[in-house]
C-alpha cells in the first residue's frame, strides 16, 4: 500500500518533499531518484538515508517499474517534457508549479491526460489544503455570507532578493491567489487591469513594487489583490469575501498575545516557509492518500494549471498596457469537472 | 464667552446640533432661529426651551446683531446662498455638506472667504474628529509606517432606503472618504476608475451598489474604496493605510466581546448616527472653542468643501464613462494653507 | 437652569472638574471657591477665568445662598464633615472618593440623608459611567449570558510612587472594583481572602505587589481580583464575566492597529487619566442632568461609599490575616433601594 | 528503523493512536494488539487493516520479541501492572494518563523506570505538544516577560456527562493544567485551595460545577485556574502568564471570522477532540522520532505522571476540607533531571 516515489529534481523544494515523505507522512517512499547535478543526488539520499535507485535522467525514473508516481521538482522550464512523459506511461505525477512554462504547454498535458483517460496529475498549489483557505471555503460553500460580491486580498513579503523582477509579481506570487481564489468562489477569470501605487524605497531600482491588480470573474466578482514583496514588517497573506450576506475573512496566523512596554502585539511570521508549511504536508499526504483510497489524485489538476498559465499571461499582458485586459476564456471539460471535494481530514 | 448661535433649518441634523449646543456642549447657546417651515421652528423651541428669537429667513438671521456665528443645516441647494450671505456679514458659518450644490458655488464661497481676510468657514466633516481618525493621522504624521503607497478602505450600510440613486454613493457616502482621506495623508487627488462588482440582492432595482473606486493621488497613492450601501450586516467604516515601513489600521468600534453557543463575538453597530456621535459633538465643540481661543475656526475650510466637489464631480463622470477620469488640478491658496492642527483634547 | 457650584478643596482633582464644568460640559457653573491653601484657590480663578467667589472654609461656601451644589475635593479625611454640613443645608454634594474615612464616618452619611429625607450626594465612582462597563451591563442584565457565577478581573498599572503602601492596594486601587461589580451583578459581597504571589522586583521594598483577592457574594458568585500597580507595562483593567449561558468581557480600550517589524501591534495605555477620561466627564454631567430633570443625583449614591468602606475594611482585615474574612452583613434600606436606573445617553 | 508497537487496550483512545501511527505519522507500525474484548481486538485490525498479531494479555504483547514499544491504553486501573511489566522487559512505553491509579503506584515505576537505568516511559500528556503552549514556553523561556509571578487559566467544556463526578474535575480535567504548567514554568506546586462558585443550573444533580483552584508553586506563583464542565458555550482552553516585565497569552484558536447580522465573530470549538488534534499528533511522532535518534523518549517522563498523581491527591484533599492543603514536597531525581529541550519541529 505505500506509494513508491520516482524524483525529478533535488534542488530546495525537492528536499523539502523528500523530507516530508521520508520523516513526516504515512504512506510514501523514495525509490529512485534523478537530477542534472549528480553531487545533490548523491548528498540527498545521504542526508535522508534513502533506499533509491540513482537514475541519469527523467526519462529513465519515470520508466522505472519500482515507480509508482512521479515527483516533478526540476527547474520550470524542464516540467512539460517530464509530466508528458509520465502521463504517457501512465504514472501519477506530482509536479510543482508551474505544470509548464507556457499556455500552450499546459494545454497539451491537459489534452494528453485527458487522451489517456484518467486523471494522473496534480499540480503543486498548496494553499488549497492550508487549514484557513479549507474553512474559508466551507464558510463560502455553506451560503453563511450569500453569494460572493467582492473579494480583497493581500501577498505581502518582508523583501524580495535582486533576482525577483517585475514580472515575477505575476508568475511567482499571484499565481498562489489565481489559483485559490477561483477555487474558493467556483468561478472564472474574466479580465485584469493593473494599478502602480508610488514605490516603496525598499525595492530595488529595476522592481515595481507594490503592485495592485483587479480581477473580475465571469460571475462579477471584483478582486483586489496587492502584491507587495518588499513589505518591510512580515509575510502576511489576507484574504476577505465579501457576499450579500456577510464577509468572511482568512483567520490570521494565530500566535502569543503579550502585552508589553505599552503594546499589545502579535507576531506576524517572517518566514514565507513558516506559513504554509501544513498545507505542503497535507497536499502531499492526499495526493498519496486519494491514490490509494480512488486510484486518482484529488488536488489541483492540470487543468487548474493551465488556467493559471491563461490568467498569468493576461496579468503579464495587463502590466505592460495598463489597460483593462481579457483573460482568454475557455471551457472546462467535463474530464476535469467532477472534482471531488477536497477528502483530507482537517482539524 | 459664549458664542451665539443662529440657525438656518431646523430638519433632523439642526435639531441634533442644536441639542448638542444647548445641552451636551460648552461655550454655545442659540439665540435665533429660521426654516421654511413655521411648526418645525416652534417645536424646536419648545423642546429645547430655546431663548431664541423667530425670523422669517437665512437673512434676518445673519444679519441679527445678537448672531456671532451661523449653522447651515438647511437642504443642500440652499447651503451657498446662506454661506456667502453670512460671509458678507463677517460672521463665523459651521455649514453642514455640501458647503454648496456646485464646485463653481464652492468656488465662490472660497473667493468671497479669501477676499474678506480671514476664516470664517467650517465644513461639517465629522470624520476629521472621530477619535480612530485622529489616532490614525498621529501614527502617520510620526513617520512610524513610513511614507503612505496604499490605503484600502470601506464604507458599508446596513441598507438604503428607496431615495438613495447610484450617484449618491459618491455625494453622500464617498464624499466622506474623499475628505477624510487627502488631510489623512496629506495629499491631493489626481484620477479615479469605478468598478462595478455583481449587484447584490438587497440593492433596490435602480441601485449599482456595491461600486469600487480607485483613487489615485499627486504623490501616487492607490486608494481602493469600497462603496456598499447594501452589505446587509452593519454600519461599517475601515481604512488601513499602507506604507513603506508598516501598515496602520483605522481601531474597530470597541465592544463588549462574548463567548456564547460556540462564537466568541462582538457588536457591530447598526445604526450609523451612533458611529460619528462623538465626531460631531466634537467638531462643534472645537469650531466654539477655536474662534474663542484664535479667533476662527480650525476645522474642515471653504478649501476643503472645493476639494471635496471637483473631486465628487470627477467620480461622478467616472461612473459613466467606466474610464480613468482625471480630478481637476487645483493649487492650495496660502491663505488656507497655513491651518492650525486640530488643536481640541484627544482622550 | 445653571447648576451653580461651591467647590472645596483646589488640588489635582478639584481643579480636573472645575475644567471640564467649565469648559466641557453643559449645565454647570463654579460660583464659590475655597482651599487651605490660598494661593491655590486665586491661581485656578485665574487659570480658568472663573467669577466666582473666593470663601474662607467649606462651611461659609456651604452657606452661600447662590451655592447650588458642594464639589467635596479635599483630602479624604476632611469629607465626612464637608458632606454632613451640606447634607444639613439641604445642598446637593459630588463627593470624591472616600465618602468618608471611615465605615463609621459613612454610615452617619447614610443616616443624615436618609434623615433629611432625600437623595443628595453623590460619590465620584466613575467606572459606573464608563461606557465599556455599562456595556457590558446591559449584556448581563440583558440575561444574554444566564446568571453570573464568577467574575476574572485585573487592576494594573505601570508603576506605584514611593508613598504607595500595600493597603492602598485595596483604599485607592482595588476599591473601584469593589464599587462597579456589586453594582454590575446586583449583588452583595460576603467574603474576602488575599493571595499574596511572589513580589515583583520592581516593587520598592515596603509593598507586597502583587496581590489577589478572592471574594465571594451572597448570591455565590466567586471573584478572581488582581492588583498589580507595578506591573511594568501599562494601565490595564480587565474584566470578564463567567455567566451559565456564556461569557462576557469588558472591551479592550481601542487604538489603532499596527503591523510593523514582525508585529502586529496595538497601543495600552499607560496614563490612567487617560483610561476613564470620558467616564469623569458623564459622571459629572450625569449629576448635573439628573437634579434637573429629576431633582436629585442618579449615580453613586452614600450607600455605595459606606458598602465600598465596609467591604474595604475586611480586604485590608484580609491582608493582615490570610484567611478568608467575612464582609458585615448590612440590609440596604429602602430608601437607596429604587435607585433610577443611569439615564445618561450612551454612544 | 520502523519502531514496532504492541497495543494494549483498543478502546477509543487506543483506536486513534492506532490510526494515527497506521495513517498518518511516520516511522511506526503496529506489530501486536491485546484487548480485554476479543471483538474489539478483530475489528480494530479490519478496520486499520493491520498487519498484526492478536494476544491473549498484555504480557504476551509485552514479551514478543517483534515488538519494540507498548503502547497502553487499557483502562486507567490496569496502566500501573503493563507499565512495570515494559519497564523490566526493557521496552518502551507511551502510556496514556493516568501513569497508575495512585501516587505510589506511580512512585513504583519511578523506582522500577531508575533501577533499570535508562528512560523507556512517556505519559501521554499531549498539551506540551500544542503549538500554541510550545510558542507560550518560548516566549516565558526567553525572559521576554521576565520572571511569572501569576498564571490565569481556564478549562471549560461544553457539557459533561452523567458519569463526571466533582472529583473528576481534578482528575479528567485540571490533570491536564497541573501537568503542563509546571512544566511551562519550570516550577514545583507547594499549596492548593479550592473556592466553590454557585452552582450553574446546566450541572447535574449530583456535581460541583464550576469549581476554582488556587495552587501556590514553590517559587511563589499564585495559579488561578477554573474548572467549568458545563460552560454551555464550547471548549475552552485559556492560559495567561503574567510575568515581572508583562504578560503572554496562550494564543486563541484561530478561525474565519465573519461579520454578519450585526456581529463580528470567530467560531469556538465545541468538540474537545478537535482541540489538541495535533498535539496527539505530535506527541507520538516524537515519541517515535527520539528514540530513533536518542534511543529514548522525549516527552512527559513517569516523573511527570508521579508529580500528577501527589499534585491531584492534594487537590481532591482540598475538595474536601476547603482549605489550604499542603502539596507533598519531592526532589526531582538527576535521572530525570536533564530531560532534554523538545526537539520537534514546530511550524
Ligand atoms: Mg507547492
Ligand atoms: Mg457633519
Ligand atoms: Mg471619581
Ligand atoms: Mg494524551
Amino acid at each position: 500500500m505505500t506509494l513508491k516515489f520516482g524524483v525529478i529534481g533535488t534542488g530546495a523544494i525537492g528536499r523539502e518533499h523528500i523530507n516530508r515523505i521520508t520523516n513526516t507522512l504515512s504512506g510514501g517512499k523514495i525509490v529512485a531518484v534523478t537530477d542534472v547535478n549528480n553531487e545533490a543526488v548523491k548528498s540527498v539520499i545521504d542526508e535522508f538515508q534513502l533506499d533509491a535507485a540513482i537514475f541519469p535522467d527523467d526519462h529513465s525514473v519515470i520508466k522505472d517499474p519500482n515507480v509508482d508516481a512521479v515527483l516533478v521538482t526540476s527547474w520550470g522550464p524542464a516540467h512539460e517534457h517530464s509530466v508528458m512523459a509520465a502521463i504517457e506511461a501512465g504514472k501519477y505525477v506530482f509536479c510543482e508549479k508551474p505544470l509548464a512554462a507556457t499556455a500552450e504547454g499546459c494545454q497539451r498535458i491537459v489534452q494528453a491526460e485527458m487522451k489517456q483517460g484518467k486523471r494522473l496529475v496534480q499540480v503543486g498549489f498548496m494553499r488549497r489544503y492550508d487549514s484557513g483557505y479549507v474553512e474559508l471555503k466551507r464558510v463560502l460553500d455553506s451560503h453563511d455570507i450569500g453569494e460572493p460580491l467582492m473579494i480583497r486580498c493581500v501577498h505581502r513579503n518582508t523583501s524580495s532578493n535582486e533576482n525577483y523582477t517585475s514580472d515575477m509579481a505575476v508568475s511567482d506570487t499571484l499565481i498562489h491567489e489565481i489559483d485559490v481564489l477561483h477555487w474558493l468562489v467556483n468561478d472564472e477569470y474574466q479580465s485584469v487591469q493593473v494599478f502602480f501605487p508610488k514605490k516603496t524605497k525598499h525595492a530595488l531600482g529595476h522592481l515595481i513594487d507594490p503592485q495592485i491588480f483587479i480581477l473580475e470573474t465571469k460571475a462579477g466578482i471584483v478582486i483586489q489583490a496587492e502584491v507587495f514583496v518588499n513589505c518591510n514588517y512580515g509575510y502576511d497573506i489576507q484574504c476577505e469575501v465579501i457576499g450579500e450576506d456577510g464577509v468572511a475573512h482568512l483567520p490570521e496566523v494565530s500566535s502569543v498575545v503579550t502585552r508589553k512596554e505599552g503594546k499589545r502585539s502579535t507576531e506576524i511570521l517572517v518566514d514565507w516557509k513558516l506559513r504554509f508549511q501544513d498545507a505542503y504536508d497535507k497536499e502531499l499526504q492526499d495526493f498519496m492518500d486519494s491514490i490509494r483510497k480512488t486510484g486518482k489524485p484529488n488536488g489541483p489538476s492540470s487543468w487548474d494549471g493551465y488556467i493559471a498559465a491563461i490568467t498569468s499571461d493576461a496579468c503579464l499582458k495587463a502590466q505592460q498596457t495598463g489597460e483593462k485586459e481579457l483573460i482568454q476564456s475557455v471551457e472546462k471539460p467535463v474530464f476535469y469537472q467532477n472534482t471531488p471535494q477536497l477528502s483530507f481530514k482537517q482539524t
